[in-house]
């Protein structure tokens, strides 16, 4: 069952076992699942950022910008996972067998995703399928794109009064009868009720649906809006709306956006990223 | 109305102008509001650490550590403004007095405050109060606790069929009604519902209540639970359990502790930080 196999001439310096389990193997791999942050390279956590400079492999998400992917040993392989519309794109199944295949021979990889691994990342089952294969597998936390989007407006995602709550959901929310195409399928009642903010996530395209549910479910019209298109990024629009304009105020925006809806909405402040990101000094870290 | 002080001969220099808004200062102080993340100073961004090196005063919650209360500068002034139950604590009119003054002299406040000011972080009301007094604010995000219990844990806040929404709620959620005191005044029904993650901050000492509240509508004992203490410490702890057995739970505990319920939870692994936080290699920063 041992059958090791010393292949450190051929550059990489491994050395494999046969057999599941860490303890079977002399030099163990292991996948990180490494969130990074909204966009903004400075948004990265310094964890983050020691990780990945120990990386062999990224393995990464679109939304991950080529100044975090710089950041990587130079000698690090470079993965681009991105869903692509033209051409072949990985599989999630086919993305789990690259990352416990690449652990299992020894090297760390690192998983990059945009935002968090576990608010809409898929991590999960990344994770799982590496338990599955007796692989290693920790977890960076990042910012998540709700709170820099926030951040970035000025207004508070929950506040004293008017929100008590805040719920993440996902505008492509695949419900198991569809299997994932066609409109959210998400609990509209809840998430009309008063005094909290609701974050969607990728709802860009779905906005119109969205708010004709909640408004259907009882949120009223007025209720104040925020559209955030590149959270963070150098371009960054934000766009303040309401619930009844929330659909007229995403057809103006086509990049990467989330919609929140909430009473604490009414501070926010329109505007693109230069109006706020005024911060240029500061020690270099 | 614009009568000049210079004070550059005191020491701090400053220009200050009378009346309001930015425009009338020649030289003009700010307020940041920084997320510190959840405790590990790994797990700071690397925008707060630089932020951080900039301060003239660093007014900060009793969460913030002193391990990151270091990386501010030597000379920077530091004021706790931590909540205390024997002696003297500021109370929160006390606290955007401060920032607001010492920021209206020109100086550069950083107002530091664990995981992400925008969550439960009170920022909203002193973000309210620096656009009241004219003064610039600025916020930086940070890693909310939620994000860094279930990372440690392994278990996601997302995950494809069985959390398609993730809430955030306080155990101490303040009721117009009862001033604050008292038990939390939620909406049971919405977070009842099944497929979906709700994560109580400051939640411990009103675990019996929240499980009770939530099986009375609707939510199965069975559904899995986790309680993170000190999430992202050296001391962190984390306790696997089910919703009705929240309570037993929670009295093993004393800390700091978020509880967090749903399906998703079945994912996590119970234990200490030392299981999991194994990254010890690693570059410089």
């Amino acid at each position: 069952m041992a059958q090791a196999r010393n292949r450190s001439r051929r550059g990489a310096d491994l050395v494999v076992l046969g057999g599941r389990g860490a303890r079977d193997r002399l030099i163990a791999g292991a996948v990180w699942l490494v969130g990074a942050g909204p966009g903004d390279p400075d948004l990265l956590t310094i964890k983050a950022l020691k990780v990945l400079r120990t990386a062999d492999v990224v393995v990464h998400d679109g939304l991950v910008s080529d100044e975090i992917l710089a950041l990587a040993p130079e000698t690090a392989r470079r993965i681009s996972v991105a869903k692509r519309k033209s051409r072949h794109s990985y599989s999630q199944d086919e993305i789990k067998r690259m990352l416990t295949a690449f652990a299992l021979v020894g090297l760390t990889v690192v998983r990059l995703k945009g935002g968090d691994p576990f608010i809409f990342g898929r991590g999960g089952e990344e994770l799982e399928a590496c338990r599955e294969a007796g692989v290693a597998c920790h977890v960076v936390p990042g910012v998540t794109a709700a709170l820099a989007a926030a951040a970035g407006a000025g207004a508070p995602l929950t506040h004293r009064w008017s929100a008590q709550a805040v719920t993440f959901v996902t505008g492509h929310a695949a419900s198991r009868k569809d299997g994932g195409d066609g409109e959210p399928d998400l609990d509209w009642e809840s998430l009309a009720r008063p005094n909290q903010t609701v974050v969607i996530y990728m709802g860009l395209s779905m906005a119109a649906p969205i708010a004709a549910h909640l408004m259907a479910a009882g949120r009223a019209g007025s209720v104040p809006a925020l559209i955030v298109e590149n959270a963070s990024r150098a371009d960054e629009q934000r766009v303040v709306s309401t619930l009844a304009g929330l659909a007229e105020a995403a057809a103006t925006l086509s990049g990467p956006a989330l919609l929140i809806v909430g009473e604490a909405m009414a501070l926010a402040q329109a505007g693109e990223a230069a109006d706020i990101a005024t911060f240029a000094q500061g020690a270099r870290v």
